[in-house]
């Protein structure tokens, strides 16, 4: 396929330019795959097809808390930690609530400043406006396209209050949830479903007075993840606390992290996650192309709503409400 | 369509007879639900569908739990409760691992002895063997003929160790688990978002020496909802402890629950609940349908296993994969 836009590199041209670690055209690149354009999806998937030798080899960490909890700081702290280590990280920043705030994270430009000058980091809001399951596959392929340019450590911050961690979580390796001392009622604004997710909690703002109140969070949020961990990778979430004003709790942070990559990959499940988040890719898109082909006919359309007030009405069984759609969609 | 299987009652007899809240034809007809036969299926859905009109009204509570917990031992003592208050109470067991052990429900015989003998109580385990989809859809529809048949309080009994408390969690108003006191190791046998999805926990066996273990627990349990529950529907989950040998915390169970439907009738959310219940029906029944089209095409199967392969591989992107199985559904 001819790839005709202007101003854009060769299919050719875009592969070995990510390889080299070239940024600009990394950026072009994910633009690309953000696209909705059906040209632009079809080259996209060449490219990260394209790529695909290249990739798989980062260490893949969603950092997740609610507004106020000190994401931006955290990640900026740690992200300066790891490139004073001669690190490569990327950071992927999804906010589901921009589309409608027009961008509350592309909105605030003083956000990790500092990281954002590293010349071993590259930090990359994504264009979100479509649906969580848009937002996930898009992901997915950035975090290819980080892989392949080289980036040792790819991060994909959410804004942990909605549905988006749940699609991340299948993203990645390791999912961090940043906690704010206080217990209790800031929980509210974490989704039912997050936290049991956690593979590790970070208590930010420890400092200060917040220093005793973080310890007491620490013990209950560590008492909560042991009854409800399911620890099936052979990891129990541990529970830390930090101070990003301080630089506390950051270098533990990276040494859990690492702790939870040896654990994962002694005992093979390492493959087996990425394997079946592969898996989990796969049959997620068979039922998404479905669905699209299904709710893209008009009539079925209609005939979808007819049916759903009837079902409220309750005039109609759904499961035999369900038959007909489906009749009604295979004879067309 | 005419109903020809011999010694079956006609579809308006059944009806009646449902209506009339004859438990031998009741028991039929559950089994005709639970049937996987085309011609069964087609009568079935119209029998349920002639039947809404007299659906609705019970309270349709979960109740579940690892085996060791005392289930049947609780709910026999609280079914007996409810019938000694003139209550007609119909309980149906699922147990998605009978089909392993050839019914490890329908084989003990001793199960709830007191309170199947108990006119006022209906039991009925459900054949299982199929897929989970597949169990909800039928618990739902025995659901429904229950209610048919005049019972105010459906009991869905699950076994609390896999994925069927998720789809019963669809089923019904209200969610009780049954936990034993001990704290901790024991909560290894339910599964992660089981434990969450609980609108009461009932610590059981609190009695003799049990008592001040299953009290810690209580607070435990307590601590933990608390940290964890969305409260969504203006229902904070609570725990109380139970002794069916000291016939404690039967009443209290009762009354909690009868506080959680004031709740949900008052604010709303118990009108809102069903509805939404019944278009995730819709819409679950839907995409079974197009998974069972798509997955019944020869061709497609082969084509999954292959690409699973190569997915597997590393050597195809997941999402192109599924392009290709989708051209190649949408071509036959």
């Amino acid at each position: 396929m001819k790839n005709s836009a202007p101003n854009r590199p060769s299919l050719d041209d875009f592969r070995k330019q990510i390889i080299n670690g070239n940024r600009v055209v990394l950026a072009q690149a994910i633009t690309l795959v953000e696209s909705q354009r059906v040209e632009d999806i079809q080259i996209a998937n060449q490219l990260v097809e394209a790529l695909l030798p290249h990739t798989g080899k980062s260490m893949r960490i969603a950092i997740t808390g609610v507004p106020g909890v000190g994401k931006s700081t955290f990640i900026e702290t740690f992200g300066k930690y790891l490139t004073a280590q001669t690190k490569k990280i990327a950071v992927l920043a999804i906010d589901p609530s921009s589309y409608k705030t027009k961008g509350s994270i592309l909105g605030d430009k003083t956000r990790m400043e500092e990281l954002a000058k590293d010349p071993l980091a590259f930090i990359r809001p994504t264009a979100t406006g479509a649906t969580l399951g848009g937002v996930a596959d898009r992901t997915r392929e950035a975090i290819l396209l980080c892989e392949a340019a080289g980036f040792e450590i790819v991060i994909v911050e959410t804004v942990g209050v909605g549905q988006s961690e749940v699609a991340v979580r299948n993203l990645v390796d390791f999912f961090l949830l940043l906690m704010l001392a206080g217990a209790g009622d800031e929980l509210q604004g974490i989704k039912k479903g997050i936290m049991e997710m956690a593979d590790a909690i970070v208590i930010t703002k420890a400092d200060g007075d917040n220093v005793k109140p973080a310890n007491q969070a620490k013990a209950d949020y560590q008492h909560a993840l042991h009854l409800f961990s399911e620890n099936t990778a052979g990891w129990r979430p541990r529970v830390i606390t930090s101070s990003a004003l301080e630089n506390k709790g950051i270098e533990e942070t990276w040494t859990l992290i690492q702790d939870y990559f040896n654990v994962i990959h002694s005992n093979n499940s390492f493959k087996e996650l990425r394997k079946q988040q592969n898996l989990v890719w796969f049959h997620d898109s068979i039922q998404q192309h479905v669905r699209q082909h299904l709710l893209e006919s008009v009539k079925v359309k209609t005939h979808i709503q007819n049916l759903e007030k009837q079902i409220a009405e309750n005039r109609i069984l759904p499961s035999r409400a369900a038959q007909l759609i489906i009749q009604d969609f295979f004879q067309t």
